[in-house]
């Protein structure tokens, strides 16, 4: 073994939640270590006091805010996604300071005051639940969404293409010192996937956003079902960050939302806040190169390979798991 | 209702053997009329005279022909696999003749002497099984894979992006007058993706060889499980033919690898053979318009709408099934 990963080890990694028809007892022994986290439609006779009911038996957690009746049809679902979000804030915010659970007590820690929407997954068009504060989605298995945006040019010598490769802050909480996409981010509660990426482009990556908004380009988007897990990848001496200790087994399945911006041979992005240390302007075999030793954040290491399918650099000459790779790189949820 | 199909339609028209996630009770009365088709790793004592077993009761239908045991063992692979194939081609073609049932009656009149490989699923490296007659493998459900090539090229006056579109020949046994990709087939036994593509280009399209060969792009995979059905699209008068009455309920799991190729503005395809009666060069707005009038192929309309997904023209902000197109474009089979 040379250590190097495949580019199916890496997807796997990032989608490493089992799939039922590969082996169902496995994704069974998963699946009951979860319960499902629900809204109930109406405040039910049962319910706790504090608006929270735990099934035990259905593997159910039920959030259900108690409702003023005096209110209109319209009103009442934008009041009780404001109940269910003040009440899931407060639920955090006294478990995070009375909890001995490290899942809760470093909450306080990680607190972001940016919250994410939770959506229906049944009714069109979709409608918001409730909001989550963004560091602790993950403790209910929320899906949430993200940006990602690749740059690239064309060597104006050589017409080689050339991508911009962002190495992220040593002091980052999460995934620190890695290397990344030239700008991404999670989506917030209200925030649409272009004005997100137009957003992290101007903000991380120092891009003017007259230049982002007329060479933007919406590629695709990637979906994967993670499973935090301590070392990804402990065989590699640049090992990936994943989960802390606290957080091992927690859920999150995502949706990636893919931008390519190709930019002018003189244009360079620079680190225009504390998220990035510097930009690199890599060949396609640089890239690979640190892409297979493991050096990529987990959700941005498939969008490079994402970006290698689009791009006729993996095909399904030269990489026999082709069709695997380019399916699990779009899980549906 | 203006007769015009949504994106999300026309995925679902290809991609419409249901999901288990989303309905299990549909999911399983789909299952429950069809039989798992096998090979036996070794004759089985029970085998019929003739090598085919039939088992009612876990719906399973076992081709095990009878070997001779004085084999090397890198010998006995190769003679399974020629077994298995020359039972399948015998069983069928005295099927053709004999049967009174029309699926295989009319098998002599479709029999087109080109076979489709099947392979091993769970073995790295896939080793073939046997090889299948084209026109059955739909009988038994079996896994194809075919490649499909957009043609494209910029309006040098404009910067216009157009796109070639093949009207299929009116005496073609399937989508007779429909329109499709500009060159696209099955890959038969033994050929691989991008000779397969070059070979249609070449053949169909009378593109010049060095030309595909040097601008030829392989930019994903499409995958889909397909059930025919008697009438996709009977709200629109450019009804897809889809299946003959004796092919309703065939599954068709397939692959689709995807390439591009960027033209000069003065190469024009020209129909080859008897494949293609005309090419056209239509504006992306055209071509939208045609897709939505339901008037491609059923695996050709999911072609353009992977390629409206990478090059921008569908987006994560004008569609609001974006995300679920996207995934339901690569489905794991």
């Amino acid at each position: 073994m040379d250590g190097l990963k495949s580019y199916l080890d890496i997807v796997k990694e990032c989608d490493n939640f089992p799939y039922k028809t590969d082996n169902p007892s496995l994704y069974n022994s998963y699946l009951k270590n979860y319960y499902a986290f629900k809204v109930a439609r109406i405040p039910r006779p049962f319910t706790f006091p504090d608006g929270w009911v735990v099934d035990h038996e259905r593997q159910e957690l039920i959030l259900a805010p108690a409702l003023d009746d005096n209110l209109t049809e319209s009103e009442k679902a934008r009041e009780k996604a404001r109940r269910r979000t003040s009440l899931m804030d407060s639920t955090l915010k006294t478990m995070s300071t009375t909890s001995t659970h490290p899942e809760f007590t470093s909450l306080a820690r990680k607190w972001r005051d940016e919250t994410f929407p939770i959506y229906t997954t049944t009714t069109k068009p979709k409608t918001l639940l409730l909001e989550i504060e963004r560091s602790a989605s993950a403790l209910f298995g929320i899906l949430t969404s993200g940006v990602q945006l690749t740059a690239y040019t064309t060597d104006p010598a050589t017409n080689e293409l050339k991508i911009w490769v962002a190495r992220r802050s040593r002091r980052k909480q999460t995934y620190a010192g890695m290397l990344d996409s030239a700008a991404a981010g999670g989506l917030e509660t209200r925030m649409v996937p272009l004005e997100g990426i137009v957003r992290e482009a101007v903000e991380e990556a120092s891009l003017d956003e007259g230049v982002v908004r007329r060479g933007l380009k919406c590629v695709g988007a990637l979906s994967y079902y993670h499973v935090m897990s301590p070392s990804p990848s402990s065989s590699s001496p640049n090992k990936a960050r994943d989960a802390k200790l606290e957080e091992v087994g927690f859920l999150q399945p995502e949706t990636e939302y893919i931008y390519e911006l190709h930019l002018d041979s003189d244009t360079r992005p620079k680190p225009g806040d504390s998220e990035v240390e510097e930009f690199y302007l890599w060949s396609v075999e640089e890239l690979k190169a640190a892409l297979l030793r493991g050096e990529f954040k987990l959700n941005s290491a498939i969008v490079v390979i994402d970006f290698f399918v689009r791009h006729g650099v993996i095909t399904a000459e030269n990489e026999r798991d082709y069709v695997e790779i380019v399916c699990r790189l779009h899980r549906r949820l």
